[in-house]
């Protein structure tokens, strides 16, 4: 397993770019829309992975209750595996919880799922097929 | 920058272990004590970087106070710098807050230093000086 990004939950990208691209010195890559995610993400990449600042677009945003619950910071991990299907079956019987059964689409169409944070220490974790 | 490390702050190293190491597959390199940060650190690189588990060795420790307050979950983001004294003074005059302008020790005797997560968006970020 690789990373592949890390997500972070903010109220305004163009806020914390001022914080992250001119404070911090990370770049910018892009920012993209995911309609159905209801998220604006800012992908600053670093080597192989990238840091993600997630935006709500929606109030239903899955992003926005995460900020009202817990304020801005870390959201989640994403971890690269060659074969997700196989990866989910894999973890079927442990106490690792897939909250995704059906792997969903993520950033580029690719197929992500989502662990239940409850099962692995607190941490939201996603899974995402390597790009083939 | 690079990332050095994701730091997650768990109450037991071995409960966390049998999720990260059996059931999502991480491998463990070493469990090793910081007495003076009060942690007991268990190391799975990843490349590059790692993730450490991080668990309170003493009630004072930074990391029950999180534990107490947060639960489980990630606790920083730790970024490699090449100079870390240099780094601290070019964010001086910035929005970034220093939380230690004398850097301290980690891990390996390295020098590090942690920013306030109220400048950073609410993400917790430590640099550390790269290895000579």
């Amino acid at each position: 397993m690789r990373l592949d990004h890390i997500g972070i939950a903010v109220n305004s990208i163009e806020e914390a770019l001022k914080t992250y691209q001119s404070g911090l010195g990370f770049s910018l890559a892009d920012i993209v829309t995911i309609d159905h995610q209801k998220v604006r993400v800012a992908v600053m990449p670093l080597g192989e992975y990238s840091l993600e600042l997630l935006e709500p677009t929606d109030p239903l945003s899955p992003i926005r209750k995460f900020l009202d619950k817990r304020g801005e910071g870390i959201h989640h991990l994403c971890f690269q595996v060659r074969n997700l299907a196989e990866k989910l079956q894999q973890l079927e019987g442990t106490s690792v919880q897939v909250l995704d059964a059906v792997p969903c689409r993520g950033l580029e169409n690719r197929k992500v799922a989502f662990l239940h944070p409850k099962s692995t220490h607190g941490v939201l974790i996603e899974f995402v097929e390597e790009k083939q």
